[in-house]
């Protein structure tokens, strides 16, 4: 496959940093989990691909039992394609001419969905698809309260899916959502109620694709829905620890620093800034835990720098100390760097992040 | 020159999106209007290139008036030594065997200087220089008030300007600060008082370098600085614009997006999220100025997806209308993407950001 030649073997510990590590051993126990919960409820897996951004951890999540995967940008889908997955979901609405001319080339090569939540996309994929060798499949993405996109009622949802199920060359797949946080009864009721309303007026509706990770556990809870879109739980990050969601020992990816400076007893300053914690702070503290001193706070960040606030920690690390960060947020870490290093036990593999950056 | 082969003209406007373009008549005005500042002043101008991470761009800077260039990571150095640019500074401390000998084939090529604050890191260069054909230039770092890297005080100053000045594969040259912001006067006090104590100690000070682009127009009130450093002038962005430091109009860089949903009245989501605007506030409500409507506030982001709230404005974009955005903070958003547009007039020219995402 096209990405193990961008593999290279890393044959010393001596990493120049800030560097984007993977302990594999954990992220196979966080497939493994998640898996082993969807299928015993009955619930078909459908792994989004934005948190890792590589061909070689698709594949592992479809080794374990995952369906197919998700992505957000056609890039990432046709990466994800050439590496041989063969079950996509892109959940995003498709504009422009450019842009659907690659989507009829990708649906050639997989098995590909996209979804739709109002006229303009679906008349889009409708001409483009209207001489295609076979219908694209279209699910309605629903707005189920998370306030993003999504049509905002089941009506709405009928009159998409009319306009899906007469278009020459779509054929309709169900609904999609991303929905709220909190209470995931309201999400259920919503999208059962679209449902009927579909099949009461004798439109199909075999697939309902609900998503997140932070309500992974309760997916169930959703019962009408029959797949489950998650995209964080492989590596996980310190924002699922804070949830209590997962423990600090199951987050497979953190982030290698140097400390390059101590100008002050309560001051240390690290190479890892924003262009590789980002600015996410997903409403926490600090812009990441440190792995060596968990009451130290990574108090502000500049591009290149992280500041370290040492004042409420009796931690004291030397220049030139490495130290490891959980991010507050993995996903967006992926996208920053080039490559990561995989590490299997006391193997390190360098790996090209083959998705990342894909903005179209 | 390498970066010219990385170039490709774009025929079309049909620009896929969210895509980053560059107006090089602004770019042009920007970089002609603080050197000017600065000749006026005789201070001489080495801008950072972590704002537009592009050789082409370098070489406009120089071609005005600038001394040089300024980068913050070796790779990024790297990238413009191979462009040709002949006088590089980095200011940040250089730790590790692997980027210490990368430090040294890059001296070969052009006129380098670096910075410590810490003698662990001066203790590296020297190892590493102590055998090359010309010394490194080594300038010590300052913590004049922004609370980041730097020495604290004068005499520390002192201290690690003896270190330098004695060891064998370096020279002292002089004195290098990012400032805080607000009244500069304790900043020239700060490095007027370390440099007084450098001569009375016969050690060497030739060269004074001060930064940043909030304080570019108030550069000459650090009348003991020898250059300024400044990235962020050659774009600009919505916070130096909130700053009254330029207008809309003088903001090179802006993000074209496609309004993709129209869920409700009040709503619109466009094309662009965190992984094109980043997470970055900087002090501000939203994350960045649609042009088309400044009363619309693009409220929150997700990686892929932003969310505008169109309650206090009566812009009511269609699904498929183009908009163009002003991001917060013009460096990072360089940093997110593989490609920029140059618009020259009505000429398009796609260009690799060659110097992008380099952590090391």
């Amino acid at each position: 496959m096209d990405y193990t030649s961008q593999a290279e073997t890393v044959v010393t510990n001596d990493i120049m940093t800030p560097a984007v590590i993977i302990d594999t051993h954990i992220v196979q126990k966080n497939i493994e989990k998640l898996q082993s919960h969807c299928d015993q409820h009955g619930i078909l897996l459908r792994p989004h691909i934005k948190t890792h951004k590589l061909p070689s951890m698709a594949q592992r999540q479809i080794s374990a039992g995952a369906i197919g995967i998700t992505c957000q940008k056609i890039g990432e889908a046709e990466t994800m394609a050439k590496a041989d997955i063969k079950d996509i979901l892109i959940t995003y609405n498709i504009i422009g001419a450019q842009k659907l001319h690659r989507l009829e080339k990708l649906a050639q090569r997989c098995s590909l969905s996209v979804v739709a939540d109002n006229a303009y996309v679906v008349d889009g994929l409708a001409k483009t698809f209207t001489k295609a060798e076979y219908p694209l499949e279209v699910l309605i993405e629903c707005d189920t309260g998370a306030n993003r996109c999504g049509v905002q009622s089941a009506e709405e949802a009928l009159d998409l899916g009319r306009l899906i199920h007469n278009a020459s060359g779509l054929t309709l797949g169900g609904l999609m959502t991303y929905p709220p946080m909190g209470d995931q009864s309201q999400v259920n009721n919503w999208l059962k109620r679209a449902k009927d309303l579909l099949i009461e007026n004798g439109l199909p509706c075999p697939k309902i694709s609900n998503g997140g990770t932070p309500n992974m556990w309760r997916s169930q809870d959703v019962s009408v829905a029959t797949e489950h879109r998650s995209g964080t739980y492989i590596y996980n990050d310190r924002s699922l620890v804070q949830a209590g969601l997962c423990r600090i020992e199951d987050c497979a990816l953190s982030v290698l620093a140097t400390v390059v400076s101590r100008p002050t007893d309560d001051r240390a300053v690290i190479d890892a800034g924003s262009k590789m914690l980002t600015s996410d702070l997903l409403g926490m503290e600090g812009f990441g835990l440190i792995k060596e001193a968990q009451d130290a706070k990574i108090a502000s960040l500049s591009e290149e720098h992280g500041i370290l606030d040492l004042s409420n920690s009796k931690w004291s690390p030397k220049v030139g100390d490495q130290i490891h960060i959980i991010p507050n947020h993995a996903c967006v870490v992926s996208n920053m760097v080039d490559y990561v290093y995989l590490l299997d036990g006391h193997h390190l593999e360098k790996t090209a992040v083959s998705a990342r950056g894909l903005v179209t």
